[in-house]
């Protein structure tokens, strides 16, 4: 039988339609049977309890946090000015155990910053990264990092990598994941320095290891963990919704244009709303943390009460799996991170001896 | 009057669907009064001369090359080994006065290599860029380098931008451009030590530098000019393809599906093709290099006839503006240039001093 777990601290503070639909959302999946902690000022996140009827049977508590991080603050001092912040107080309620994992919506570099200051790195992972779940066309792949470290060495990569496969393996409950690094090409001599310093180091680990995949791969699910350097990733990332978001403008332009009147319309209706369901962010329900010491989930900023709803459950999920417990034993220095370590060494050397410029 | 150009070579044999849709390109170019230089194996290529009927009053001629660079043979090696290769012998006709320009759909690896074997970079450009030109909601932005410079310096970035920025004014015709650096975030305090560097010498120079941009703004049309690294861009744009291709395929199993029967198949089938045309990479012509010593287009390898000959068009197009003969001026040192120079030396000491490593 699994241990009962900890409620889920939820920022009720965090994102563009907090509190209301922050609260909605812990509403709904308390009255699913998950238990949660509303972290947030008291008085108002009491009012929203009761503006959306909230029964006092739900197993929904407040934990008063005086402060809040605005989306402007800089992350790190957000941390120290604002003792009191709701992301921070989530964290601790996590740290301390009365909580199994939190989730915010709130500004993502201050999730990390909290992350980092509270619960601190497990040991041994050189960079946490943040992991962004893709909605593609079968699965559900991860990729990371999504924005955390932007300036990557090889090492980070390989330690993405280890930490990307053991979350798809407990949490997403794939078999044995397809981990692959993104690149400008299949060929093993495409890349950068970086990439191919990460990949060398990799085809000598135990994990799945298939080599590079390409932008054009993310979204068909043939790869189930993608990982790259921060800044990258967050192009990527953005490429993608700023192309779907443009494809459906022309489509939903091209379909009312040609279209018999309304019954164009609602064709083209129907069709949109059963692509956006697909592709439906909000119910990914977030972007988990990997390499702290604990659990914590950002969740979109535009979040919704279904985006949250799914978030807790993620979270809750996360919390059963233990993978964070499994975390420290998967970047242990292997063979693979040798190599990358050596990799980084020599191009350091190679720089120094005979500089690139030709 | 502007003086008469000379014809466009094009590589007869670069392209899944070459010779064939190469060669009834040209000849559709031809008909609208471009003259053309095909460049392949003489009898093969005349052969598909007389299979598409061209008449002989057509002003085009066959250049006769023995060799044929493959999709999987190494760019440089291609270009010293097979010295009878269609790209090279292309750029020998560009190089000669003999063509305007070139273009070719082949191995765009090869194409670079020759470029850079025959007509060699303009003086003052350390490294040339492929210019992509992205079907936007509005405009054409282009967006450098595409993938020929994955490990950048920050004065490389500087001069994708000042090369950008001049093609975009002299042959794409915008007035006055607005050149963003494509990275993570729009603040200032976002991106790459190699993004911060190039941005801060940007904004000392005289052109429109209006700072960062994201991922989603590629296909809005915000900005005319995208400057990145080739890794960044090239993930961009793929990632951008796939993100269509999978939108496009959803959205077309949620039309036949929801729709009724033949009327719904014809609805969607008419929309997917409006949208279709929108972003039409054959209309686009083409990725033109920049910073080489003459002008050559790198055509997709999927080109067909219309491909080819809006690739013709653009070669034209180009040699009409005389931008090459402009470049060496605008990447001349200015301040910009300089400033980048010292950020660099200033970021390669620094890491000496104290390694970044926490």
């Amino acid at each position: 039988m699994p241990h009962k777990l900890a409620p889920v601290a939820v920022d009720a503070m965090g994102g563009d339609h907090a509190p209301g639909a922050i609260v909605q959302g812990a509403i709904n999946a308390a009255r699913n049977g998950l238990a949660i902690i509303l972290v947030g000022p008291e008085e108002r996140v009491r009012d929203e309890l009761r503006r959306h009827h909230a029964a006092k049977s739900l197993p929904i508590e407040v934990h008063h946090a005086a402060e809040v991080v605005e989306m402007d603050d800089h992350p790190g001092q957000a941390m120290r000015r604002k003792k009191q912040n709701s992301i921070r107080l989530s964290f601790e309620l996590v740290k301390a155990g009365k909580a199994c994992g939190m989730v915010s919506a709130g500004n993502s570099g201050a999730v990390m910053a909290g992350a980092m200051f509270v619960l601190g790195r497990i040991d041994g992972v050189e960079r946490p990264a943040i992991c962004s779940v893709v909605p593609a066309l079968k699965g559900n792949p991860l990729m990371l990092d999504m924005g955390a470290v932007v300036d990557c060495k090889p090492s980070y990569l390989v330690q993405f990598a280890l930490m990307g496969e053991l979350y798809s393996r407990k949490v997403a409950g794939v078999h044995k994941p397809r981990v692959a690094i993104l690149s400008n090409g299949e060929e093993e001599t495409k890349g950068t320095d970086l990439t191919r310093a990460a990949a060398a180091a990799l085809r000598k680990s135990s994990i799945g290891f298939v080599g590079y995949c390409e932008g054009r791969d993310i979204l068909t699910g043939e790869f189930d963990v993608i990982v790259t350097d921060g800044f990258t990733g967050n192009v990527a990332l953005k490429t993608m919704e700023g192309a779907v978001k443009v494809v459906t403008e022309l489509l939903k332009r091209s379909l009312y244009s040609t279209a018999i009147s309304k019954l164009g319309g609602l064709l083209a209706k129907k069709a949109l709303d059963g692509m956006k369901k697909r592709m439906d962010w909000r119910e990914i329900g977030g972007a988990p943390l990997v390499g702290v010491n604990g659990i914590g989930f950002i969740s979109h900023g535009r979040s919704d009460a279904l985006a949250i709803e799914c978030a807790i459950r993620r979270v809750r999920d996360a919390a059963r799996s233990h993978f964070v417990e499994e975390i420290a034993a998967a970047v242990a220095p292997t063979e693979a991170l040798v190599e990358a370590a050596r990799a980084e060494a020599a191009q350091h050397a190679a720089r120094h001896v005979a500089p690139t410029e030709a």
